[in-house]
């Protein structure tokens, strides 16, 4: 990927980065960039995430798919464990279906389950520990389902998990094909492993390139955020929040990277938003956000970034030619110029309003370019943990509400189940 | 609909807002009740979308989509003109499929217009001035598309626009049923009109249904937020805001709701984003975010309220009994149970770090209730622009980026457009 940072320059945005404060901040990046690097050589937890285009197998994964014959994936995962599959799977143009099951929502779940043929659906149930409540829940209902259409789920479902657990016993009493999670990999760093891949392979993609992008993207990693895209993203983005642009608006211009945002605000949310500081992730989609979020961006609190990402290269359709009045302009030009003509302007309408944005580019939307950008942005943010000194690879603030829920159920005693009762009330109605 | 305002009290956020305070905003929510009240009675621009329960016509929506037999539904417009069908769409349980087309994607336009059948698909093109870009040049491509697949495209269109302009002279020189954009109803405010309710209309939708909930919200507008669940709402996030929460991330706990989310991301962030002032809404999903952005809500920056949507009633799905370990509470409990858990851990793991939120209940996801809902968050938006002293029905920011894009593909000389080639480069690749 390539980063265009000009846009966050005090030059541009009111506040803005200087020369000076990047080239003193590129002093703290060398440090960061020597603890990441001794992270990843030691395989630490975390850091060991942006060893994967090394340390991952495609020839597993491979493997574990083969004995798999579907039209259909159904990916049963929250967070982490489904995101990934379903930035591939939106991305790429894959020769299978993909849905995911993340939610716990009943009619939706029923909706998707009633619509599909089961008897060429696959499942890939995934979950490092084995007992995430929503997962396994789905899990439950879809297999339920399959055995109720006289269809033997054995047959067809694949499973990534930790060494031990119930989902590994499950695999082992069944002989599903088991792909394990890899050590020290949180679910958001997960993409590039055996939590995300699997909807690549099962559905004719390009694993190979997938990792040989992140590969290309690992050895642009340099001390220095003027030699190396990510950091670039990660210590200007960093830089921002710290001059008050605390909203990080993710915008691709690429229906097909729309989940791709989704990815990068889980990636960017769990990951720096502790300890009071961090970037809320806004998801857009460009141009039609342009139409909703722009207004604010532009003319809210000065406390919105932009980040707009496109690929050079696409698919283009021409725009028939017209009579109608005012718009020959639009005719004998095409969707793709209308597109790229926006990007453009919506960075311009910004810049000319003195907020901040960033400009990464990848040449177009394939499995290489989309490798790098994955493993980029998982780069930047890693960067980004320790610029805020943060602990990166935890999520301690969602520990509370699962103790909650399970008590609700009545999986234990908690006293956080019992604070749930005492809510103060204020009802309007 | 019925708001909840407990959490978002001094005695459970920090900082949050007094009762003291809710007492002393109240006098200001009267005066400003009085204002819309007005408006409404003289159907003034912007207000006239509160007398859309009482001004939308039913029949003559019927009476436009009579002429037209198809499976799927085409929506052509963009921002306001294709979210609150799209919205409408995904809550309610239509006879059609609906797609729209509200990006000029071109990858995405052709893989859709390639995947439909075209014969057994019709077509909404909105837009008022009929010279929205994106919009028209989406309309020029399906219809040079319909025409190569040898359908008659003048069967299957149906117009939404002004009462003048490209769109009108084209339907009327094709005969093409056409509905008027109610005067005085911005785009963003137009989903319970003939811009949205075609759609539900022409699905087997309840359209009366719709307007009647909507009407139900507008007779409980009195001059209190403390009477007023709309105003509850539009009131406290106001306050909140003033108080440093200055992101509203709206979470709704059903598949069904996920779109409603981006229309009220767009109601909000270009009603009230302007002059410096308003509230960035972050789209979220129930329970699949808490595994995503709850980190953030709950450690990062204290400056995201969180608003949590949940219908009372739902159909459900019983967990199958399972002998997995430490997973036999879910089994005899239900998806349903789950999520409801959920909600409600997450609204307790919030109040308990001293994070506003607000509670927003319907009964069920039906067409009453929804229209009770876009009505109830309408009149909240309008009652925070007046709570605000920002132009709630503008968007002046979003007409910068439109002369510059437009510039750029040769219609017209704008200097936005040079601007644009003057860009400020640090590219780091």
């Amino acid at each position: 990927m390539e980063v265009d940072i000009g846009n966050a320059l005090g030059s541009v945005a009111t506040p803005g980065v200087s020369r000076g404060s990047l080239e003193r901040l590129d002093e703290r990046v060398a440090d960061a960039h020597e603890r990441i690097e001794a992270g990843i050589g030691d395989r630490e937890h975390g850091y060991a995430a942006l060893a994967l285009p090394e340390t991952a197998d495609p020839d597993a994964i491979r493997a574990a798919v083969d004995p798999i014959d579907c039209d259909t994936l159904l990916v049963v995962g929250i967070g982490g464990s489904a995101l990934g599959a379903a930035t591939i799977a939106d991305a790429l143009d894959l020769d299978i279906d993909v849905h995911t099951l993340d939610n716990v929502d009943p009619d939706h779940t029923r909706t998707l389950l009633d619509s599909l043929d089961l008897s060429r659906t696959a499942l890939h149930v995934v979950s490092r520990s084995g007992t995430t409540a929503e997962t396994l829940a789905n899990f439950l209902v879809a297999r339920e389902a399959m055995e109720s259409a006289g269809v033997d789920w054995t047959e067809r479902t694949l499973v990534t998990t930790g060494e031990e657990g119930n989902l590994r016993g499950l695999a082992e009493r069944h002989d599903l094909p088991a792909l394990d999670v890899p050590a020290g990999v949180p679910g958001r760093f997960s993409a590039l492993s055996t939590v995300a891949l699997p909807v690549a392979a099962l559905g004719g993609g390009d694993v190979e390139g997938l990792l040989a992008g992140a590969g290309a993207e690992a050895e642009g990693l340099t001390g220095s955020l003027f030699e190396s895209p990510a950091y670039a993203y990660g210590a200007t983005t960093y830089a921002l929040a710290q001059r008050g642009w605390r909203v990080n608006a993710m915008m691709p211009y690429a229906e097909s990277l729309e989940t791709f945002a989704e990815w990068f605000a889980q990636l960017w949310a769990e990951s720096l938003g502790k300890e009071g500081v961090g970037q809320l992730p806004a998801r857009a989609l460009g141009a039609t956000d342009q139409h909703s979020q722009l207004q604010l961006y532009r003319a809210g609190p000065r406390d919105a970034m932009v980040s707009l990402v496109r690929p050079r290269e696409r698919g283009d359709v021409s725009i028939p030619e017209t009579d109608l009045e005012g718009l020959s302009y639009l005719g004998g030009s095409s969707l793709g110029e209308l597109l790229d003509a926006e990007f453009e302007a919506t960075e311009a309408s910004l810049a000319a309003a003195g907020r901040p944005n960033v400009r990464v580019e990848i040449d177009r939307v394939d499995a290489h370019e989309l490798g790098g950008l994955l493993y980029g942005m998982e780069a930047a943010c890693v960067l980004a943990g320790e610029l805020y000194l943060v602990p990166t690879f935890t999520q301690p603030a969602v520990e509370w509400g699962k103790r909650a829920a399970r008590g609700l159920l009545g999986g234990g005693e908690f006293e956080e189940a019992a604070a749930v009762e005492e809510k103060e009330r204020l009802v309007v109605d």
